[in-house]
C-alpha cells in the first residue's frame, strides 16, 4: 500500500520572475552557451527581448530556435536539438505554450543522445544517462509541461506519441504574470479548465493519492476563483499569477497520477479535426460531469470541497457557472459538424486512450459514451 | 516581488516502502557500490536487516557505516565519506534520525570533493559540481533532514555548523511507517512538535510566502491530529505515517522560508546544556506562543486555521491541549536548574540566533525575552 510521488522542480514566482533569466541561466550553463526554445508568437510581440537582453547582459551566447507552429512534432525537436548542438548548447531553454516547452524538454535529451526524438518515442531506448538541464517559462496557464516528466510530440506519420522521464523534468520554472497578460481570453479560458481538468482528474481517479491530491487541490482553490478575473480584467497580476501557479500545480498533479475520461473524449475528438486542447478537454469533462457525480468517491467529495462545492452534486452547476463566466460559450470547431457520434466514439475506445477511459472507478457503458460523444459534437452544430 | 521555491525530492511513502530500497538503490547506483550511513540504535534493534538483504538481493555492495552517537560532527562525516570513497560508493544511503540522514547528506559532497567537511562549513568552499545521489530513510519524523538542502553539523571545537547546497538533497525519500512504531512515546511526541514548529514558523515569519505555505498547511494539518493516535496506540500505522508526512512537508517548509523565535530559544538553550532539540523547540514555542499570537498577520490566521482553530487566539490552548495528549509533561533536563535567564537571552541573543530571532514581524522586547527564558527554565525546577 505505497505509493510514489515524483520530484517537483523549483520556481521563481511572481511578476518580474523572468527578469531574473539571466543569473538564473548563468548559474546552470557551465559554459554559458544556451538553446532557447521559444514560441515564434513571443517573437512578433516583442516579448522575447527583455529575455534576450537579460540572458546578454550575463555573457551568455543563446542560440535562438522558433522555428515551430502548432503541436511540437518530431522534425521540431531534431531541428532544435541539431540547433543545440551546433552551438555546443549546455542548457536549454524553454519560452512559450506547451509545444514550445515540450520541445525543450526533449531537445535536452536529443542534444546529448540520439538525434532524432524517434529514439525515446514511446520509451523505445532509454534516455541518456545525463540530458541537458532546461530552464522553463510558460506564456500560458494550462499545459502544465513545465512541472511534469512528460513530452508529447507527434512522429512522421502524424500519429501522437510521447517521451517520460524524470531526467526531462526542468532545473527551474519561472511563473511570470506578465508574460500571460496579453494571451486572448477564449486561449486563456481554454488553457486554464484544462488545468482545473488536470487538476480534477488525477485526484479522483482510481490511480490517485494523497501526494498528487495536496497539488491537485491547491489547483482547484486556484483556478476556479482567478478565472473569471482574469477574463474580467486580463491584466490583473494576480489573477494570472493565480492560474500559472494553478496550471503548475496541476502539471505536478497529473505527473503523478495521470488523466481520465474527459481527456480520452478530448484525445478521441483531436484525432478526427483539429481543435484546440484545452478547449476539446473542457467539453469532454462537461459532457461526463453529472454522469461521474453520480458515482460519488470520498475522492470527488474532496475535490468537490477543493472547488469550494459543499458536495459532488454541486459540481455541475458549479463548472457550468465558471464555463459562463468565460469569454464565449464552448463549442467544437465546424469541422466537427461532419463527425457522427460513433466515429468519435471508437476513437475514443483506441487502445492510446484506454487508459484514461478506465482511470475512474467507475466505467461508462457504450451507451452512455455515446451520450457523452452526442453531446460534445452537438456544440459543433 | 517574486518568491523562490526550492525543488522537492521524489518520495515513496506508505507501509513497506522501505521494502523497495534494494530496486530503488540499484536504480541510482551505476557502479552497484553503496555507502549505507544508519543510525546504530537500528542496527541493535534488528531494523536493518530486512534493509541489507534487499540491497544484497539487488546485487549492490553495501558499505555500512554505523560509527556515530549524538549530534553529527565533522569527523562522522569524514570517516564516512573515507568509508565511501575507499568503497567506490557511487551512492550514499542514510537510514535513522536526522544526524544520520546529515552525515549522509555530507557524505554525498566529501567523497567526490573535499575529504574533510569542514571545507564546505558555512559555505567556506563551493560544494563539488557533482555530489553523489542519494536515497534517505527516516527513522523518526521530525527534523524534515530528507526533504531540505541543509546538513548541520558540529566542528572540531564543538560549534554547531552547517552546510547548504540544492545538491545535497536527496534523489529519492523512502517513508515507511514501520520504521517509526519502536519510537519511545516522548521521542515520538518532541520529534512531532518539532516539525510542527517547523511548518508553524515557516509559514508566519517575514519571509513566509505562498508557496512554503502549501506545504507547511499540509503539515499543520496533518500533525495534530495524528499525535495524539501515535501516542495512545504507537503502532497505528497511519497516525505513524501522517507524522511522517507531515515532517517531510514541514521540511520543505523550512528550506524555503526557515524557522523563527522558537528556534532561537531552542538553539540557545542547547548552547547552554544538552537538551533534545525537539523538546527545546516545543518549549520555546510554548513559552512565546501567547506573545506571537497576541500580535496577528494574516499569515498567522491561515496558520491558526490549518491546525484547525477558528482563529489565532485559539492556538495557546489547542497547542496546551496537543502537549497535554502527549507522554509527558514538556521539561527541561535538570542540568537547566543552574542556568538563569540572563544566561539564556544572552545565548538567544548570539549572532548564529539573530536571523531566527527576528523572522517574525514582531520583535520580542529583551524584557519580553528575558520572560520567555524564565519560562523555559522554569520547567526544569
Amino acid at each position: 500500500m505505497t505509493y510514489s510521488t515524483a520530484p517537483v522542480p523549483a520556481t521563481i514566482c511572481g511578476p518580474g520572475a523572468l527578469g531574473q533569466i539571466g543569473r538564473e541561466a548563468a548559474a546552470l550553463s557551465r559554459h554559458a552557451r544556451v538553446l532557447l526554445v521559444a514560441d515564434p508568437f513571443l517573437e512578433t510581440q516583442g516579448l522575447l527581448a527583455p529575455a534576450l537582453a537579460a540572458l546578454a547582459a550575463e555573457g551568455l551566447a543563446v542560440s535562438p530556435f522558433t522555428a515551430f507552429t502548432g503541436e511540437p512534432k518530431s522534425t521540431h525537436v531534431a531541428a532544435a536539438a541539431q540547433a543545440g548542438r551546433a552551438a555546443g548548447a549546455d542548457l536549454v531553454i524553454g519560452i512559450g505554450g506547451g509545444s514550445a516547452l515540450d520541445i525543450a524538454k526533449l531537445a535536452t535529451a536529443c542534444i546529448p543522445g540520439a538525434p532524432d526524438p524517434m529514439a525515446y518515442a514511446l520509451a523505445a531506448t532509454p534516455l541518456p544517462p545525463e540530458p541537458l538541464p532546461s530552464l522553463l517559462v510558460p506564456s500560458t496557464a494550462g499545459t502544465g509541461a513545465e512541472s511534469c516528466a512528460t513530452c508529447i510530440f507527434s512522429g512522421p506519420d502524424g500519429r501522437k506519441l510521447w517521451a517520460w522521464g524524470q531526467e526531462l523534468k526542468p532545473r527551474l520554472v519561472l511563473l511570470d504574470p506578465e508574460l500571460t497578460v496579453s494571451l486572448p481570453p477564449a486561449l486563456t479560458a481554454w488553457c486554464a479548465l484544462d488545468a482545473f481538468v488536470h487538476a480534477f482528474e488525477a485526484s479522483t481517479s482510481a490511480r490517485s493519492h494523497a501526494g498528487a491530491a495536496l497539488h491537485a487541490h491547491h489547483a482547484l482553490r486556484l483556478i476556479p476563483k482567478a478565472l473569471p478575473r482574469a477574463i474580467a480584467a486580463p491584466e490583473d497580476l494576480a489573477a494570472r499569477e493565480a492560474l500559472l501557479l494553478g496550471a503548475f500545480h496541476a502539471g505536478v498533479a497529473i505527473d503523478n497520477c495521470g488523466t481520465a475520461i474527459a481527456h480520452a473524449l478530448s484525445h478521441g475528438a483531436a484525432a478526427l479535426a483539429p481543435v484546440h486542447h484545452g478547449l476539446a478537454t473542457a467539453l469532454g469533462f462537461g459532457v461526463s460531469l453529472r454522469w461521474l457525480v453520480a458515482r460519488p468517491t470520498p475522492q470527488i467529495e474532496a475535490a468537490a470541497q477543493a472547488c469550494g462545492c459543499p458536495c459532488a452534486a454541486a459540481l455541475p452547476e458549479a463548472w457550468e457557472d465558471l464555463v459562463a463566466r468565460c469569454a464565449a460559450p464552448l463549442a467544437l470547431p465546424e469541422a466537427f459538424r461532419a463527425v457522427t457520434p460513433e466515429a468519435l466514439v471508437r476513437a475514443v475506445s483506441g487502445p492510446e486512450c484506454a487508459p484514461m477511459l478506465t482511470a475512474h472507478r467507475a466505467r461508462a457503458t457504450p451507451e452512455e459514451l455515446t451520450g457523452f460523444a452526442r453531446a460534445m459534437l452537438d456544440t459543433a452544430a
